[in-house]
């Protein structure tokens, strides 16, 4: 790193920037100014041409290692049948511990996966004199809620104003406008389509208002209570059955270990008040992000997460992971890059029509990481331990 | 995707896995499996045998286009000057908005990073017959932290065992065991070194006792907030002193303006339960992330964090960004393999000696993202509202 | 305190348990167990067969001191005028305060106060075998909501039941009956109400059902994210702008101090996660709570709030409170009791009719605990500090 | 209630403000005001005189009705054996329902008490230019900790400053000065002790420096995570094993019933946010905090919990709560007052070396309370469904 007298800005060309030697020149330029080389960095195999959209300044790409695990039997409502999961991470042992749990569950009869509820927002803040301001506008809104929908999805032949949620606090009605936009993540989509409501909702209401299309409700990019409470993106359940002779066999574990610990980290994960009581899902979820060219910043939200376990009667054991908060597209984005796409393809998602299907599938991914892992400090705390959990403990 | 009768495990090679061969067997494999192309999947310049020890099952990489953002100006106390960042990202505008962030940035005199603290942790659970158990093993354990801390770092030549922090709730005690790990990020390290210190705790500790070596304290991979209250990995401060002319001619905003806007988005985010009072840290340090071979999953953790504003006395705009649980590393994982590492060495951060810098150009390109986004959201409802924020409105 | 050799129960009469005798023979069966007087707790001036329905083995009452504060000039769709607020408490100075924050807002020109909302609930959760059980009742439900309104209002002649809220994770369908409940707090008539809409929802559903009356979301008697962000009881907003020579002159702090200690304050209050960002709801709560015969355990919930304050154009300081889950009643409960009634007639809140003007005075009066503690602090640290909060500083 | 043209305040007296005639005075005032009689609450059995430094502008009492609940069979450190608990209320059944669960735990064989911590706390916040002057000043703050506990605890014969802890955010040094506080709940006397340890860094500090008395994180009157995480007042257990057949016969419910409905209500609770996972902490915390002088308003902090159970392989039920922000006094406060003090000396806590007693005493009426409604839930639904839980579920 060299420090510079000036600041020398990177070069762009404005008639051809997408190009090779754009790309090239800003790598000669950045290893001129730094002394690095960018040699592994300028090798990809597509045209530049094809990321404009995706990047700006463009010069390279990271070559993220990818591994399949699988197969995988799920019993979605979208995805059904056996799945071969692209995993593109870093970090050694990953893929195959997912691959364990996958074999794991599909051993058990498969993943059951649910889709409960979608609803990607914008969340405008209305401001006003006084509370009675925002009170006042809150009905009205209701009673002109098809205006705002109208003008909403005046701007998109996809989305749909669902509803807007109102939470006044002092002066100003928060606001969040849900809704439900095909097979793209519609973070974007979304933001026109509010932006263009909440102008027709200042140009209708008597006597004007003033507003900020954030009012940081949405908390996009970010984990939130309220997001994991009302949802963002899809809702979705994952859930199994683990068959008691398949724990042993797989896993070293039995159901009565699982259920003596599972008190014992619901405790810890409470106190420390984790965004996910689960095991791991931002490790499954990034690396199936990654591969399938979702937005990795949206690891933020859609790690977070309700893990739900229990013993059943004829003693094996129930486990399911709600992932309220799961923000994917299989459309728009960076889906239709490279290597991405072929990753999608590779599970059946690409393009529309794929969204349900590939949330189906990152849950149930989500459900074999953590069974996978539990089992695993389970099984080694208890050969640390040459010990059983005991006496009088669950 | 065909729905197979028979669940066909991917194939492995005992002898030679991380070869051409196998890599390129396995694409055939999946291909063959589901109809899908892995063409640009199989296009790398690496040699596989390269990313053992990253992945199994390797059947090629995901291409993550990069675009290069800068200069930044930073004062920092490990990284001074100006640097060039790589940010692997495929949301169109990221790159552009984070460049303009950071030649606000500069242009107002650069970032001071200051890093507080640095803290990687496990965190076992202690079981108990009953509370009186777990506090008197508490007490013991407070007099016997030489022991931990000795046989804790018995196993690596990098990691201090720096305290143990105590959370008895019900029969349990849970604990982190916290270290410094160096330049490594530091997680395989505290775990192996954590085992070793509570077999040594066990044998000691009069009577014997029982543990599990996690009690989801540590919440690897998920937010929380213990990890924002008490730190994971490095908790870092970016500060800088928006100047007023800058502000005005690089963002078209005023002072005035960001202040009158930021209770209101406080008050927002504060009503949202909200891991992060910014703009969108998430997407700075994902991008960053996947350039540099960091753990992507950790964008759960590091994306937390504190924001912190006000107006000067001079009428210019003073913003920090706090960064509780920023989780990074310059050695080990995923920093080795061929872009990756060209993408530190062009921040002149690869290996020994890098983390303290890494995390500091991490935290000021953070900073510059959210001035930035922050801004456009501002000056757009500026715009689009034709309207002042207005008489009696902060 | 004696140690008895076989657990003797406390005396009870079948016939006549709430007499004055009875009382005096338990005080006596006390006495005789511990040696303890109760001369004191035995002094009431009500007849005990008042107490029936509000108390079980009835042995006296606790005295508690009551301050009167005031008066409070206020601002509300129901309470207009100004009030003397009478104040239970055993806090030296507690009164004092408020009393002067009442001064400071009174001479500001009064307190605006605004009911936002009004929502009593329960929380049944419905359980099904799997995810999309769940989710396929909670569309039977939307469609069938008029069944369980009707259900439900049967009976009670003051309770509505207005909205069934919906958030279904793993196989379980969480809910909460969302009903206004006139003058009365409400939890018990919300408790019938949903029980028997509960019963009428499992008879029609096809197939039946299997619920729990409580799933644990209405979180009675317990502070939530999820009442503060949807609303348990009534949300109320109080607001003022205080006068610069106003708080000059009362308080001995400028608009500015108050203005630069905020953003330290807020993001203490983040860090710690506070249910309330603003001084001492409890205090003024309890007080009030004890002295009217409101249940004091629903400081609980009623304590949290967002509180938010800026400085005006003006040169004054706007300040607000919003409490969200603000649980109050003048009809039922305590109210009827012989102190308590006297206290919410001098408020002129007693009986039908009351509710929302005695909501309405209690918001006024945090914020004017608020007003002044928050100025203590400030005028405290200024003079202790003998500086200005300086250079640079907010 | 009569609006008035004019302000006027209530009456006080220079000379006499605590008597019988300036009491009488200020009610007869109030009436005219308003035209309420204040009959009862000037009914009282003490000379106001005694309530100088716990009230102002006295008027009377209020009145809150008191029940006896008990035996409760204690085993704790402090509290050894049956106790009768004055519970003050006007929620009818609550004392009722206390009694019975108390019988379930003393015929359980009682009820094990531990204290696990205590730490009374005041948060002051000190301000620098940024970042790095915060943490030098956390550096030079943990070596001279021996300067601030002796001004500490030169304000105070009981007080004692066992740590400073440090969270530091942007250019602010937020911190807790924890404290233990004898049989005195502490708020002021930490105050007073922590502004003079203030005063004296400030003093010693090279360059001298700028605090605020209170930096918002000890949350004084509020629920908050760090009061939940790191133990305001006493960090309190209480556990038992409730028997099988005293379930059975008492409560009608069976261990695996209760094994059974656990998770669903946990992951109700998780979602909810709520700060306490038991039944009601509050209701039983209000009752004794205002029979026996505590601070009601405590109840805000003091009713966040941890709730632990599960069944025994002897086919017992264990259950724990965990208070980690219980805060009592036996010396003190309200304490002393004429109905007060009556109510503690019923317990033998009354004074010096009452408080720790009295706190097992709290924590172990608490558990009762949760397992009595817990089981009546329970109860009640299995009741009124007519239903076994079911095959297959928890």
């Amino acid at each position: 790193m060299i420090v510079v007298a000036e600041r020398i800005p990177v070069p762009r060309s404005v008639e051809d920037d997408y190009s090779q030697e754009q790309a090239r020149a800003r790598r000669e330029f950045a290893e001129g100014m730094t002394g690095a080389s960018l040699t592994n960095v300028g090798s990809y195999s597509f045209d530049p041409a094809t990321v404009a959209g995706n990047i700006e300044s463009f010069i390279g790409v990271a070559q993220v290692p990818i591994g399949l695990a699988g197969p995988l039997t799920i019993d979605g409502e979208h995805a059904k049948g056996d799945f071969y999961v692209p995993l593109a991470t870093t970090e050694g042992t990953l893929v195959a511990s997912y691959n364990r749990g996958m074999r794991v569950l599909s051993e058990s009869g498969g993943v059951k996966v649910t889709i409960l509820r979608e609803s990607m927002q914008r969340a405008p803040v209305f401001l006003f004199d006084d509370a009675r301001g925002a009170r006042d506008f809150g009905l009205w809104l209701e009673e002109n809620f098809l205006l705002a929908k109208q003008a909403a999805e005046s701007t998109t032949s996809v989305g749909r104003l669902i509803e807007i949620q109102q939470f006044p606090a002092g002066p100003n009605m928060y606001t969040r406008f849900n809704f439900t936009t095909g097979d793209a993540a519609g973070q974007n989509m979304t933001g026109k389509a509010t932006f263009v409501a909440c102008e027709a909702i200042k140009s209708a209401y008597p006597g004007g208002l003033r507003y900020l299309l954030s009012g940081s409700m949405d908390t996009d990019k970010k984990h939130s209570n309220v997001n994991s409470l009302l949802t963002r993106g899809r809702r979705v359940v994952a859930e199994a059955t683990l068959k008691r002779d398949v724990l042993a066999e797989r896993l070293g574990v039995q159901p009565e270990q699982m259920a003596a610990a599972r008190p014992i980290h619901l405790l810890g994960s409470i106190m420390s008040g984790g965004a996910y009581q689960g095991a791991h899902a931002a490790n499954g979820l990034a690396a199936l992000f990654i591969a399938t060219g979702q937005d990795a910043a949206n690891v933020a939200e859609s790690h977070a997460g309700y893990s739900y376990a229990h013993p059943t009667e004829e003693g094996d054991y129930y486990w399911s992971t709600t992932l309220p908060a799961l923000i994917v597209g299989t459309y728009g984005g960076g889906t239709g890059l490279a290597t991405q796409r072929e990753c999608l393809e590779l599970l059946g998602c690409y393009g529309q029509g794929g969204a349900n299907k590939f949330a189906e599938i990152c849950a149930a991914t989500v459900l074999a990481g953590d069974v996978s892992l539990a089992a695993a400090v389970l099984a080694g705390d208890w050969v640390s331990s040459h010990d059983r959990l005991g006496r009088n403990r669950p």
